[in-house]
């Protein structure tokens, strides 16, 4: 079936990641993520949100990067994390992912998945950013604090180590701001913007690294559970086509 | 050279048309367009705008359909006309294209346009519509009267027959939205609105059509002269790219 | 208590008329809304919400224009109608109503409510518009299809009759721009838009009018049901105040 | 006369300040701003903009606060300073320069006229914030390289001290954000945004303090004259009022 659950069942939620950190035997990761960085965002998931979903983990290793036909129609929201390997993602798995949001699908793209094809894709823009990694304080300012992806987070939160992403940041001009986080250097970032493209619903949240246990924070978790809520569809998955449409069919 | 001009000097604007419906020996496009859409939108501009601009023409049919890189670098803004040839503009022109509105480069997409590869790519959606051609009236509402764009422009320019293209408009969330359009039919479309992508300005302006003589009315004239100037790159064209950040250049 | 529920819990609906026309013995209205357009808009939501909510009604002719502080403090959602009456209103109220939206009260600005005291107090705009009615045929589209104000609702909702309200619309740039109408006249409106105004949510829907019964129509009334569960406040109500910010509290 | 010059034209500027600090003798203020807060600035914007602009001064102590209705209909861009003496503003001078606004008056609110009365009206939010004055760094980042409010103006504009201002800022979702703060203390804050509020536009610029010599740091006295040009007005003055529509007016 190709239906997305409404919000109001139970929302079919799909971690995917690229795991190549992981299965390269990266010491550091493999310490801070024994279950993989998927693993720990698919266990924040399930501690909050329990049975209103249903998770599952696809991994770019897998059959069609993990994300053939029959996964991505079933699932409502996508995460998405990647690093290293944004080019080893196939271009068709990469159109199936864009037009499942077109139609319906929510994503969550994270961290340096600001530079996968997938998001490059829905943004139109370079998405490149500055960056530094030395393990800095970011702290997380909340800018809507009635935005339902901010409920229940303080502001700011506080990461006392993580890599550093700052502006200028290459994106669209976000439809709503909700986080803005700073360093200890002095940078600021657009750290958790959200989209809408076609049916889709896209938020894009910067904190979380590999080298860092960002995804073990309660109140990061607390992000993703309140986002993955928030990009659930509406009604069922609908393709968008440029339709000839008929004089006269809403005369009353 | 590849610096663009400031708006402070002359703007150097390039049509591009892929010039098939001319070339096919389209009876009603020929009468309408005796110099090809392009001539006659190069001829509204330069009667409008003078010594403020260049205008050089570019077609499907030249080399790199018409789009090379010393082109592409010396051009400040550039208007897009498409409508059955997307499919034959090489991807790397596109990508060119691309690469050059993230570095500052304007462009103005039109009408059938909506459907072109650099369009879609820019949006990152379907940009898919609601369509019909039984040559009906047009009316182009202005609800941004502040912006330059609708400088001089009267609320509503009447368009006495034009093709219909209806809501849902699947683009994203525009940045700016300057004119609304209404048919006789009772449709609604977001016919002219803005974004930026990396450094650059989109317009996409959807009265036009190469059927009717659209782009011989004046008030569509005035647009499109107001939007090449606002349109036009502030400062010399920079590549967006991810850079390291170093920690204490900004001390006082 | 002045706490606010959550929307997990039962909405606190409080639906204010002016009251005017049906007071004064207006036969065309009183055939309409023979228990008021206040009696109308409840029950609709009644209908459409059951036990997600509670209603009451609020008239102009109660002491306190019936928005005393303990009903201002004890509403979730606030609808608003009015037409001749706005200056009637005290300041003092609509200070009350102001505040509280500040603090988190969902507010539904209806029809002609667009020239009341509230709603330009929280736009900061003139909020005039072009009008004439002559019952003319409204048409209602979505362009927010993923909104869940929109959800369940054609596009567009035919109302066979109706005032017209047409562009220039003078308010701010909405956060969200759900529906536009246009009119047999060919005229359009920004008919269904939002703002966020410190923790509250605004919605001003313009359809709806004392001598059509806007109200009785099915999708109006869809429309605005969901519309009260989107505006419903997360977390309780919260004053917002110029504070000294400590240093050094967010050390990890 | 109430026509505003094109901004082809002359801007006439008229920069506004209570004076409060430099009448009453405040030591640290007058050595600072021997020429007065408004001297400063009316001394940056000759400076940078020479005859492309006329400026006047107003101040709170002259007849009806230095704006009766001559000044402010022969204003096209009016800069407002103003700290402790926000009540001391008559409420019929700011009717006067909020119809002006709407009619095409730009305006440029600056550091602690966040909470004048001119401001809070424009907005519809109580405009509260986060402060602490400790003299700290604040680093002024741009967020949209394109927007010609940012043109010259380096990413960060470094200020060695600074009052902090500080998020959760209640304004409305700004249309345009073009400026980001950070403070040494690590909080963030929405420091350069625009809106449009009728038919005139509206800049908030947060960075200027009296205890600091921000008003004549270059890249401050850049963004200010940047902004005078940007909010100049297009076309003359025009009263906004709900005008009934005649149909058939815009047959072709």
């Amino acid at each position: 079936m190709t239906d997305a659950e409404t919000k109001d069942g139970v929302i079919r939620v799909t971690v995917w990641n690229e795991n190549i950190h992981e299965s390269n035997g990266d010491e550091l990761v493999n310490r801070l993520y024994p279950d993989g960085i998927h693993g720990a965002i698919a266990d924040g998931l399930r501690s909050l949100l329990g049975d209103k979903i249903t998770v599952r983990v696809a991994l770019l290793q897998e059959p069609e990067n993990g994300l053939p036909q029959e996964v991505v129609d079933s699932t409502d929201v996508l995460l998405w994390w990647g690093h290293i390997g944004h080019d080893q993602v196939a271009d068709d798995v990469v159109d199936r992912v864009h037009s499942a949001v077109h139609a319906g699908m929510g994503i969550l793209v994270l961290h340096s998945g600001h530079f996968s094809k997938i998001f490059k894709r829905l943004m139109g823009t370079t998405c490149s950013l500055k960056w530094r990694n030395d393990g800095e304080r970011e702290l997380v300012w909340t800018i809507s604090p009635k935005h339902p992806i901010a409920d229940g987070v303080p502001s700011p939160i506080v990461i006392p180590e993580q890599e550093m992403y700052g502006e200028f940041f290459d994106i669209p001009v976000p439809e709503e701001s909700i986080f803005l986080s700073t360093f200890a250097g002095g940078e600021v970032f657009r750290s958790g913007v959200t989209y809408t493209r076609g049916r889709g619903k896209v938020f894009y949240f910067s904190p979380g690294d590999q080298e860092f246990p960002v995804y073990h924070h309660p109140d990061i978790r607390r992000v993703l559970a309140n986002a993955v809520r928030w990009a659930a569809p509406i009604g069922p998955r609908l393709e968008l086509t440029a339709d000839r449409h008929e004089l006269g069919w809403f005369e009353a």
